[in-house]
Parts: structure tokens; C-alpha cells; sequence
């Protein structure tokens, strides 16, 4: 038996599972009216689905994440990552798989086993490229309603997630309240504004004005890596914060004791984001960051979150919102949480709302904290 | 006669005069240890020197600021730009040229008449390129100094700068504190935070990602536009704040009623920031960028800031101080500006400090703004 480091007990090895809505339509319609199929959704399960099939929940990821969001492959070499919220998900975590069936899809779009512009076209043979249809938060919904259908669920416990993966929690409350028992919307927004939106600008004109891009058709040639390294250096400062950059990293040198007074970086700041960058490209694909960030441009559901309604009224309660921001996050700062929580209550829903106070920017949400686990334990454990 | 559409009175005609150090020693020691030489600095002068030679004012511009300040050149065609801050510098203005005599030179590693990485290497007849010497913002400030010296003035009213043009100000305090009455630092601070650092490295990383740069050889060639415009977009958030970008263009569409699905933009931040981008490439040097940004990210006087003294201690009371920050700030936020004054108090200088509530973030004081007119009008006509 393997001993973890904090040795508490661990999901037993989890695989990575795929679901294709094959069948007929096996077209989709998007909410831009075009047509996509047929779709595969990469996911992975923890814990188990009761006989009444009412202790799942949806853990949606953010911008880049996958499906892999807890426990290691029986494949990994030992010492290899784990997944993305595994501090998060497991037993007697926050998430406790001795209570809750967790499921963890790759959002439409991506590249990390879902359909995406990296995937190939039936009609071609070749990948998309740019002939993938533009798709919204709306269709990635969507698409995971169809996952969660064909596991025989009728209403999920809970869907949480951070970021994008909020906004994914939003838009499952607004299109099928009546599915939803809960959502708990950590660091995220019911809308971008202009910064949001100026970032995501930056790292797509930075994709695009790499010659390897040639306007998305680069699979099997050069990949369009540098474009795409700058777009995750500037997507990771705005996951950070002044005080988590100051603290970490200030202005100490890397590996020398004076300046370079030259080109290659002299600051620790700077090596670590072309860490970051290049790290990128080896486990991302261009094409889905274009799509990814203009979906989460468009997402706004300002207006059907002030009017939700218990969609059949006679069934279920209402759901319950959790809704969590982060004193650094100036990504989504607090006051578009505030925002969310204003909506919701004008409308009658049953929401609770915490601040955390923490200086590790947007992306606090990523890393071990007591706080929000209780916080979460709490609310999907009063739920019962 | 001309009037004006604000019927105040403005400045006669103005021209960019060159001056270049090429008497022996034509070359100067930078502080890497490199030599450079001949050096030639672009400036522009506003009103008239005194008899005494004391009356006047270096305004120091800021990182793709240049030497045209205020007024208009001769030639200008009608309703063509005025000086980057004349609403500040003329006749009764808050920086009023009947009193004083305003001197404004592009600064050293520019491209804006002055001496940098596109001038030509006199060695090889070629433009510099990578071949310029790294220069600091001390380099920047001493060239300053020659040209002071060469105008016969010993000791200026006052040093006022924002932003880079902050730093210069801080540097000619430690390092000709004889030479200066006064100082006012708009906006800027003692040294670069992480945050900073990192998106000037994320500038660099876009120009140098472009293939046309070539390792910075591409005078006479295709120039590195795509990877500047995306370092401009880049900097360009930074220079304005999440309220500004609320208020200016929150989610507001370009020229369209709905979403386009495709990738050519749907929100005017998004044209706003492309503007931006390919109006910069037309009129500044990638090269210019590498090299003042990263002199910017060395500058550090953190130590020397709290060590100033009377040179002399006889001949002229001790350096005067204006701090001003502005609320919205996030590229050197008011803290810094805070640090600074307490840097300076404790070394038992004359501070004063401004905050100014406002929402435009860093480059606000590049916005007219009677507030900070009339601060610096009874600064520096308070010195008197």
C-alpha cells in the first residue's frame, strides 16, 4: 500500500473516461446556429452514484484545466502530478467521495480529450483549425447536460467550480435550475468587463500574429509556441497578484549577483514566466485558447440571473448558492461577486456569499486552503 | 492672429533642437562599464532663461513620451497634435513659461531624435541594434546633465516628471542633488514591483517572439510590428485602470448588434486596444521598448533615495519634494508612492504628498486635470 506524504486516505486510481453523443442528431446545434458533431466529452468520476443517483456533483474547471481534477492514473509514475483540485476531492476532503459521485468533464473546446479545434473534422479528416464552430459557455453546458443525462442523473447535488469554471456554474443555474440542487461560484463573474476582456484580446492577437498560426491550420507543422508563451505569461499575471508577486518573488535575481545588462532576464520573475509559457506549450493548444477566452468574452448571464425560476415549481426547492471571491483577485474582483450575490437575492434566491481574505490573486482558489474546504464542506454537507 | 478654442494664450511656435556631446571625450562610460559615443540628445525649450539662470524647469517624459512637451512646431498643419502635455506647460499654465524656462529632452536609448539602438553605430555605419550599450535611467539622467551643463544652468527650479519620467526625477535627486531645488515624481516609484517587471518582460517577449525582429537587425527590412502592437496592447492596460475601462467601453459592441462568432473583434476595447497597437508601431522602435523598459526594470533607489545629502552644505537649501499618486493606480500604486515619502522623511527631507482620487489609472497625469495643475503651479511658484 502507498503511503501518502500527508497520509490521509486517497481515491484508489481513477481513469480517464470518454462519453460521445453519437447518436442521432449526432449534430448539435450551437447557440451560434451552427451545426458540430458528432462531440466527445472527455471526463473522470470519484467516489460512487447512490441508487437514488442524487450525490453527484458537476466540478467544472477552469480556462485550461481537463478532467483529470483529483486522484492519480494507475499509469503515473510515482511523484507525478495529481490532479488539479485533488486537495479539494477525495475522501473526507471537501469534497468527500464517501458521500458525493464528483464528475469532472473537459470542456467543449479544449484539447484535453474533449471535441476541440485540435480534434478532426469527419468532414475532412483533417483538424478544424478555425472551421471549429465558434462555441459559447451556453453549448459547453449543454454538452454537459448531455453527460450527466446519459449517467442516468436527473439533479445534481451540486455544481462547483472556479473561474471559468464558475461561469459554467452560473449558466447551469440559469438553463436548468431544475437539475441544480446547488452552485458554489468561486473567483469568477457573471460577465467580463473591458480588463477582462483587453487580456483575452492581448493573448489571442498574440497567437495570431505568430507566423506558425497561419490562421489556425498548423497541425503537423510548426505550432505557433512563441504566440502562444506570451498569451500564458499574460494570462499568469492576471491569475497573480501585486502582493503574491512582491512576496514570492519581489526583485531577487535568478542565479546571479548582479545585472545581466542584457536580454535574458536577470529577474526571478522574469524566468518563472517564461517557465510558465513554455511549459504551456507543450500541454495546450493554441486554437482552443482562441475559442476558450472568446467564450468566456461573450458569457454574460446578467440578465437571465435576475429572472430564475424553479422551472417546474412543484418538484424540488430552489437552489442554493454559494458564491466565494478573493480579497487579491483582480481578475474578477470582489465587487462583480457582490454583483452576482445583488442579482440573486432581487430575485428571491437563496444565497450565501464569503470573502476570502488571501493575497494569491485569481488563482487562490487553486491552492490548499482550510478555509474554502470547510467552507465547502459545510454547504454541500448542510444541503442534506 | 490665432485663436486658440480655448481663447487662452499659447506658445509661439516651437523647435526641436539637437544637441550632441562630441567634443573629446566623445564617449561616455555608461554605468555598465560599456562606452557610447558621440551621443546626441533631441530637446525642446519653452519661454526664456533669466539672466540669474535660475528659473529653469526639466520636464522629464515617460517611456515613449519624446521632446515634444508643449507647444506647436511651425510647420504643424492645423489642428495637428500639440506637445504631450502642453495643457500643462505655456503662458499662465501650471507650469507658466512667463516665469520659467522649460527644457524637455527625449531621453537616451529612445527614438525620438536622441541617441538609441536605431541610430547609427558610427563603428559600422549600421544602426546600433543589440549593439547599443545597455543604459539605466542614471545613463539617462547624466546625459541630461551635459545637456543642463551645456546650457549654462548650475542649478534647476525644479526637476518634474511622471511615471520613467518620475524615476529620472528621483535619479537626478541622489545623483546631482546641488542641481536641484526641487523635485516633483508623478505617478511613479523608487523601483519596479515584480508585477512590473513582469509586464515588461511580457513586452519583450512579444517583440522578440516576432521573426521579423532577428535578433534586433531589422533596420531597412520588415520591421517587428505584430510583436510591438501586442507589446503596446500589453502596455496599455497597465497604463489604465478597471473603472476607466467600465466607464469608457464596459462590454459595448463595435459597429455591431450582435456577436460576430468569428475572431475580428466584437468589443471596442478590443478595436480600441488594436488601434493602440498599430498607431505605436508607426511611431516607435521595438528595439526602443527592449531598452528602456529594461532600464526601468534596474532602476532601484531604494538605498541611495534614503541616503541624500546637501553636497555642498553651504551653497543652496536642501532639495524640496512633490509626491503625487493617483488612486486608480495599479502600476505603481499609491503604496509605493507612500514608501517614498517615508523614505524621504526619514532622511529628513522637505516632502510634500498628493494623493489624487481618480479614476484613469497610471497615465492620468497625462489628462488635463486642474487638480494637478494647480498643485504644481503652487509648488513650484512657492519655491520662489
Amino acid at each position: 500500500m502507498n503511503i501518502t506524504a500527508d497520509r490521509q486516505p486517497t481515491l484508489p486510481p481513477v481513469v480517464k473516461q470518454y462519453y460521445t453523443f453519437a447518436e442521432p442528431p449526432a449534430e448539435q446545434v450551437l447557440e451560434s446556429g451552427a451545426r458540430l458533431g458528432p462531440i466527445t466529452l472527455a471526463y473522470e468520476t470519484y467516489g460512487a452514484l447512490n441508487t437514488a443517483k442524487d450525490n453527484a456533483i458537476l466540478v467544472a474547471h477552469a480556462f485550461s484545466g481537463d478532467s483529470h481534477a483529483a486522484g492519480n492514473y494507475p499509469t503515473d509514475a510515482e511523484g507525478e502530478k495529481p490532479g488539479w483540485w485533488d486537495f479539494m476531492i477525495g475522501p473526507g476532503r471537501g469534497i468527500d467521495t464517501n458521500k458525493y459521485f464528483v464528475v469532472c468533464p473537459n470542456i467543449l473546446g479544449s484539447c484535453m480529450g474533449s471535441t476541440g479545434p485540435s480534434s478532426l473534422n469527419p468532414a475532412t479528416g483533417s483538424p478544424y483549425g478555425l472551421d471549429f464552430p465558434m462555441m459559447t459557455i451556453g453549448d459547453i453546458v449543454t454538452t454537459q447536460k448531455m453527460l450527466i443525462d446519459h449517467l442516468g442523473i436527473q439533479r445534481l447535488h451540486g455544481v462547483i467550480g472556479g473561474s471559468v469554471g464558475g461561469m459554467q456554474v452560473l449558466q447551469w443555474c440559469v438553463g436548468y435550475p431544475e437539475m441544480v440542487r446547488s452552485g458554489v461560484a468561486i473567483a469568477s463573474t457573471m460577465r467580463h468587463s473591458a480588463l477582462a476582456i483587453a487580456f483575452n484580446e492581448i493573448a489571442r492577437q498574440s497567437i495570431m500574429a505568430d507566423p506558425n498560426w497561419k490562421k489556425g491550420k498548423y497541425y503537423g507543422g510548426n505550432k505557433p509556441d512563441m504566440g502562444l508563451a506570451v498569451a500564458r505569461m499574460v494570462g499568469h499575471v492576471t491569475y497573480l497578484s501585486d502582493e503574491a508577486m512582491r512576496r514570492k518573488f519581489g526583485r531577487k535575481l535568478q542565479n546571479k549577483e548582479t545585472f545581466s545588462f542584457g536580454f535574458d532576464g536577470d529577474f526571478q520573475i522574469e524566468s518563472y514566466l517564461r517557465h510558465q509559457g513554455s511549459k504551456f506549450v507543450n500541454r495546450f493548444d493554441a486554437n482552443s485558447v482562441l475559442y476558450i477566452t472568446k467564450a468566456s468574452d461573450y458569457f454574460d448571464v446578467v440578465e437571465p440571473m435576475g429572472k430564475i425560476e424553479d422551472r417546474d415549481g412543484k418538484n424540488h426547492e430552489i437552489t442554493k448558492y454559494l458564491v466565494v471571491s478573493y480579497t487579491s483577485d483582480w481578475l474578477y474582483p470582489t465587487y462583480q461577486a457582490k454583483e452576482l450575490v445583488k442579482t440573486l437575492k432581487r430575485s428571491g434566491q437563496d444565497v450565501s456569499f464569503c470573502e476570502i481574505e488571501a493575497d494569491c490573486g485569481h488563482d487562490a482558489f487553486l491552492i490548499p486552503d482550510q478555509r474554502l474546504t470547510t467552507l465547502i464542506r459545510g454547504f454541500f454537507d448542510g444541503l442534506a
